[in-house]
C-alpha cells in the first residue's frame, strides 16, 4: 500500500483523543427518501455536530495534537465559513486563543459566529491586502501555530473519526457493502473517511460528490493527476468549493474511492428541501451535494444500499427558504 | 407512592421491545441557545426520531406488547398527526395492518404521508359522521386493537424510554439537577419521561410546557383536579392542543411534575427558528414550546442547566418559512 500522509491508527488515536468532546452523530433514514433514490438510503447528519459541520472534529484533532507548551501560544487559521467556526470552538475548548483571518466581506453572521466561538477575527481588505503574508507575522509574533483546512494530517485523522462512526453504525444496520457519498472540498473528510473504511468495512467504497462546474476531485481521479477548478466563485455550494485537491487528501482518494459525482445547484437545493421534510435535519446547499447525488444519480451508484454523509448544516435563512420554495415548483 | 397506570419496569420492559427499533436520539447544545437562556440548555431532538416525533415510541411499544394473535389482526387510531404516522409505521414494522381514522379535510400531506407508512386511511366527514361510532365498527369488525395517543399504559412506557435516555445522556454530561422542560399535549410523553426520571434521575424535574391559551395541563396541575381548555382550535401547536389531560396521565404528572409553563405562538416560532440556526434540527412549533420556555422563561426556570425535550419536527415549509422570517423582525 502507498505511504499516505496519516494511518489508520492516526484516526484511532483522534478518536481517543476526541471521545467525549465531539458527538458521535446518529444514523438516520426515511422511507420516502429511500423511495425517491430506489435503494436503502443512511444519512450521517454532521450538520448536528458541534458548530454545525464535521470541521469540529478535524480543528479539535489537529488543536489536540499539539505539544501543550505549543498549544498554550494558541492557533491561527484562514477561512470564512465552517473551519473558521470550527478552529475558534476548538481552542475555545482546549483553552487557548485563536485569530482567525477572514475578508472584511465576509457575511455579517459568519463574523459573528466565529467571534462568539471565541476566536480573535482579524479582517483583510480581498483587493489591496495579502492574507497569507497578515498571517505569517501574526504567527511568528505570537508564536501562532498554523490549522490548515484540510491538506494537514491531524486534521484529516479527526475528519475520518467520522468514517470509524460510519463503520461501526452501518454494521448496526446490516449493511456492509455500499457506495459512501461524501460531500467533497479540498478532500480531508473524504479521504479521512476513506482511509477509516478501507481498514474497519473494506465493502464501503467512499466516492466524493462536488458542484457541477467545481468537479476539480471527480477530474483529477479521473486524470490520474490533480487537476485545478477553472473558477472559484458562483456556486451556493461554496463551503465546499476549493481550488484543486490537497497533496496530500489526493494520493488517498486516488487510491481509495471510487469515481467522483457531480450535481447542480438546483439538485443541491432539492435535496435541502428533502431533508428538511424527510430527516428533520438542516442542511446547506453544499452538505448536501451528496445527498442530492443519492437521490439523483440512481444509475451511477452501485449496491442496495448507499451511505451520506451531509457534511455541515450553516445555511441562512434566506438561502433555506429558497431551498423549500424550490420544492414547491 | 400512589399507584400509577405503569411503573418504571414497565418503560424498561418497552426499552427492551424496542431496543434496534428506535432511535436513540443525541443530546444536542450550542453556546448561542446557552447564552439566550442564560444557562446551560440541553436539548433532546425526538424530531429525528422515526416518523419525525416522538409518537414512534408509544406506538411501537404499544404494538409490540400485544399478544401476537391479537396484533396479527391489525390496529387501529384515531389521528391526523404525529400518533397516526407513529402507529402506521410500527404497525408495518411488525408486518400488520393498521387503519387510521382521519377527517377528510385533514392536510393532504398528512393523509397522504400516513398511507406511505403503509396504513389504510379512513376519512371521514367531521360534520356529518361519527369518527367512534366509524372506528367501533371497524375494529369489531376485523378484530383490530386500538391504539390510543396518550391514556394507554404502553403508550406512555414507550414515550418513557425517552426519560431512560435522558437520565443516561445527562448524567455523561455531568448534569445531575435540571428542571426538564417538555412539550406537553395529553401527558403520554410528559408522564412517562417524569416516571423513568423519579426512579433513575431524581434530580431531573419534569415541568409540563403548552401553547398559551391551551394550558390545561398547568392548570389542572395548579388546581389539583383535571381542567378542560375552552377551546381546541387557533394554535399553531395544533401538535400538542388535547381537550385535558388523560385520566392515566394526570395521576403521574400531579404526584411527579413541577408547575406547567406557557409560551406564545410567536415565542414557539421564534424556538422554531432558533433552532434551525444554532441547532441544525427542525421543529414543529408544538414540539419547539419546550425550547421556547428555555429561552424566555429565564425567572421561572431553576438550576444552571435545563433539559429541554423537542417533541416533534412534522411542519409544513410554509409555516417553517414563516417562523424564519419573524426572526427577521
Amino acid at each position: 500500500m502507498t505511504d499516505f500522509a496519516i494511518t489508520v491508527a492516526d484516526i484511532e488515536a483522534a478518536a481517543t483523543r476526541t471521545a467525549g468532546h465531539l458527538r458521535r452523530t446518529p444514523l438516520l433514514s426515511s422511507p420516502f427518501i429511500d423511495e425517491i433514490a430506489g435503494r436503502r438510503v443512511l444519512v450521517k447528519p454532521e450538520c448536528l455536530q458541534h458548530t454545525g459541520s464535521f470541521k469540529a472534529r478535524g480543528a479539535w484533532s489537529a488543536i489536540s495534537a499539539l505539544a501543550p507548551d505549543v498549544r498554550a501560544k494558541g492557533v491561527i487559521a484562514f477561512s470564512s465559513g465552517n473551519h473558521a467556526q470550527g478552529v475558534a470552538w476548538a481552542a475555545r475548548s482546549h483553552g487557548v486563543p485563536s485569530v482567525i483571518i477572514m475578508p472584511a466581506d465576509a457575511p455579517a453572521l459568519k463574523i459573528a459566529n466565529t467571534r462568539a466561538y471565541g476566536a480573535e477575527v482579524v479582517l483583510y481588505d480581498r483587493e489591496k491586502e495579502d492574507r497569507d503574508q497578515i498571517g505569517a507575522e501574526m504567527a511568528a509574533a505570537r508564536g501562532l501555530t498554523l490549522v490548515k483546512p484540510f491538506d494537514e494530517p491531524m486534521v484529516i485523522a479527526g475528519q475520518g473519526t467520522t468514517g470509524l462512526e460510519i463503520a461501526e453504525q452501518a454494521a448496526e444496520e446490516g449493511v456492509e457493502t455500499a457506495d459512501v457519498l461524501v460531500c467533497c472540498g479540498g478532500g480531508g473528510l473524504t479521504s479521512g473517511i476513506a482511509l477509516a473504511l478501507s481498514d474497519r468495512a473494506p465493502g464501503l467504497r467512499v466516492r466524493p460528490v462536488e458542484p457541477e462546474g467545481f468537479d476539480d476531485v471527480a477530474r483529477s481521479l479521473s486524470a490520474g493527476a490533480i487537476q485545478r477548478n477553472n473558477r472559484m466563485g458562483g456556486s451556493i455550494c461554496d463551503a465546499i468549493v476549493t481550488p484543486q485537491p490537497g497533496n496530500l487528501t489526493f494520493p488517498i482518494l486516488s487510491s481509495l474511492c471510487g469515481p467522483g459525482l457531480a450535481v447542480s445547484d438546483d439538485e443541491a437545493l432539492s435535496a435541502v428541501a428533502e431533508a428538511f421534510l424527510r430527516l428533520k435535519i438542516v442542511a446547506e446547499p453544499g452538505g448536501a451535494v451528496a445527498l442530492a447525488a443519492a437521490l439523483t444519480r440512481q444509475d451511477q451508484i452501485e449496491g442496495d444500499a448507499v451511505v451520506v454523509v451531509v457534511s455541515g448544516g450553516n445555511v441562512d435563512p434566506a438561502m433555506f427558504a429558497r431551498a423549500l420554495e424550490s420544492r414547491g415548483k
